[in-house]
């Protein structure tokens, strides 16, 4: 294990025994957050920083869960000692959000109502009330403000979401490969993956634990969707351009061309790791999401009230969530007078280049955090 | 019926009993191929010009199949009196492919060796195996040259492919929102919807007839994936944004947005119109276009025999076949000396933008269709 890893890491998982209203106008009545944390929190408590995770992410965010495991949490490019986030400065916070499949209450956690599990009787949670809850998490951790709330894509939603519901609960937010709302293209392209799931005849309408069986095939379609829509065409033509598997055209149906066979592996893959109504709830997380809405569509509105600090990050050959919708972002803050920065990073890795350490994006995420640090003056009295 | 329509049109089934090779090795014993045609051919056979189709095009490019039939042939936006393809000076030939499922021979059609619909023991076709049966069909129609061959998207690949195989068989390329090739992502649009199809129960390995069902679900995702990249981001934001059905969100997973359900409809009407082993031998087709990997990857030395003249037409906000392919094309015409026209629409209409009516378009397709038309004197003579 390298020595900028957080190492070993425990996942804890914490009961909140008081009920969550929803947007919906529905409520939990309790429920559990799957946390990890990293680093140390302060005497002062005033070095937490919140991660938010993605459409298919989760808790581990960083480091391993075992010696043995040779795979680290989804963001370990950017969380450890000496990384953009820095665990010798900053105390970290990373949760499971609630619909989720990796320890937080969700479709498949068994409803104390019916003694089975939720499944579709799971309430539809928005980014708001993924936000309520991260707050109810910050409660019982003592943490009456974040230094920074951070995130990238549908976790970059959360947030933006902190600085508006929150104002005074946070000192910065990053939002990185996000967006202020979907585009009509983002919501057609999560309604092909919800038919492909919900029309698969192995997805009993949601029951699918009750039947033993899972919606893999349409799982899989979903997935094999979200990642086109992750990779840049640029990105795809430099990993597999026209690049066959046997170097021969085979003139039948079988799999010709070597994206073809890592379309479908990642699809496979994801179909038994992930849960099908999870991934519903969370495409309509980001559907639904769009701040602006109670103010005219006005998100220089929207945002009036914040009070933290901004860094807004795109990368050039991201269409998922393109600059543009960085820009939005942006200018709407500047527009309201707020404090940003924004960098848009050359990177030919799409939507997924959030995720993966590049040099100047690095240095981005890197100099900014310092900046959060300093204005802490985290680390200035501290041997470390 | 307007004045600049063919009017009431009636296809017709042409058979060739002569063996037909294929690029696979393998060959047709005998073929239907389903044709319309409108205008008159001169008595020297100079003005006849070939409509080749995309994807899920067919025969039925102009006018109408009754005089209570609504809607007009794919292309009837381009083709009639006084249109682009002018049908008071050009005799149009328009042929539903090899492998199709609109009367040509394809897999609902009965292999004589069995007596059983082909379904999926239909042979993969390719570009050039069209091209040769087009020239086929020319030789029945006594068409010894070809004024023009036009097409859009897969379409205009088959006249770049009329070009290499047949120098002295046309006058005209048109090569409308094409490529040269599919980049990676395109096929890995393509193998999601074999996926979807290949996958649905319903489908039996490709022998659904002999079962009585349709793989509509498969089907129907798959056109949903390719109606999204047919689409503009932004002319689907223009078109829908984020309108919802009745104004409030419903918190479940109903239709909530109206891009949902235009695509859900346009998904369903083409699962039980488009026979599924078509679609996929279709996207096998476009897959597997590559002229110049005969010629070391060199586009420019794959065309060096070409001896039309070429219209190229690109579209700004197609992304399935985006300008840069056009520009790949044209560069490669430029490199072997060869006599091409390069225009790139402003639209918003994205891929779809090649089968609509619009000014700068029409302009350039009517005048490059006029020069073809001057060069070969048509009208010059002519009482019409």
């Amino acid at each position: 294990m390298s020595s900028d890893s957080v190492g070993i890491v425990t996942p804890e998982l914490i009961h909140f025994s008081d009920p969550l209203p929803l947007s919906s106008g529905k409520s939990l009545p309790c429920y559990d957050l799957m946390v990890e944390t990293y680093g140390t929190l302060n005497a002062e408590k005033s070095n937490a920083v919140l991660i938010c995770h993605a459409l298919s992410g989760h808790h581990h965010a960083a480091g391993f869960h075992s010696a043995e495991d040779k795979k680290p949490g989804w963001w370990d490019s950017a969380i450890g000692p000496g990384k953009p986030i820095d665990t010798n400065l900053f105390f970290v916070v990373s949760v499971n959000n609630l619909g989720g499949c990796h320890g937080s209450t969700g479709p498949t956690s068994i409803n104390s109502e019916t003694g089975q599990p939720f499944g579709p009787d799971f309430p539809v949670v928005t980014v708001r009330d993924w936000v309520n809850s991260q707050a109810k998490l910050a409660d019982r951790l003592g943490i009456e403000r974040w230094a920074a709330v951070v995130g990238g894509s549908l976790g970059g939603m959360q947030a933006m979401q902190w600085a508006i519901d929150f104002p005074d609960r946070l000192g910065h937010a990053l939002v990185i490969a996000s967006a202020s709302k979907l585009t009509a293209q983002n919501i057609a392209f999560n309604e092909v993956a919800r038919q492909a799931i919900t029309k698969d005849p192995e997805f009993y309408d949601g029951r699918y634990y009750d039947h033993e069986s899972l919606p893999k095939t349409g799982l899989s379609l979903a997935r094999m969707i979200a990642h086109i829509t992750y990779l840049s065409d640029d990105g795809m033509a430099e990993k597999f351009g026209r690049s066959m598997r046997t170097g021969e055209l085979s003139f039948d149906f079988n799999t010709q061309f070597q994206v073809e066979s890592y379309l479908q592996y990642q699809g496979e893959k994801f179909s038994t790791t992930f849960d099908a109504n999870t991934y519903l709830l969370m495409t309509k997380a980001l559907d639904y999401f769009d701040p602006a809405t109670e103010h005219n569509n006005d998100l220089a509105k929207a945002l009036s009230h914040a009070r933290c600090g901004f860094l807004v990050v795109s990368f050039t050959t991201d269409w998922r969530f393109a600059p543009e919708r960085s820009r939005e972002i942006t200018d709407a803050l500047v527009a309201a007078d707020k404090d940003v920065c924004y960098a848009e990073i050359e990177s030919d890795h799409g939507h997924d280049a959030f995720l993966i350490d590049s040099p100047r994006y690095t240095a981005v995420f890197r100099a900014y955090m310092k900046r959060v640090a300093n204005e802490l003056s985290l680390g200035v009295n501290d041997a470390r």
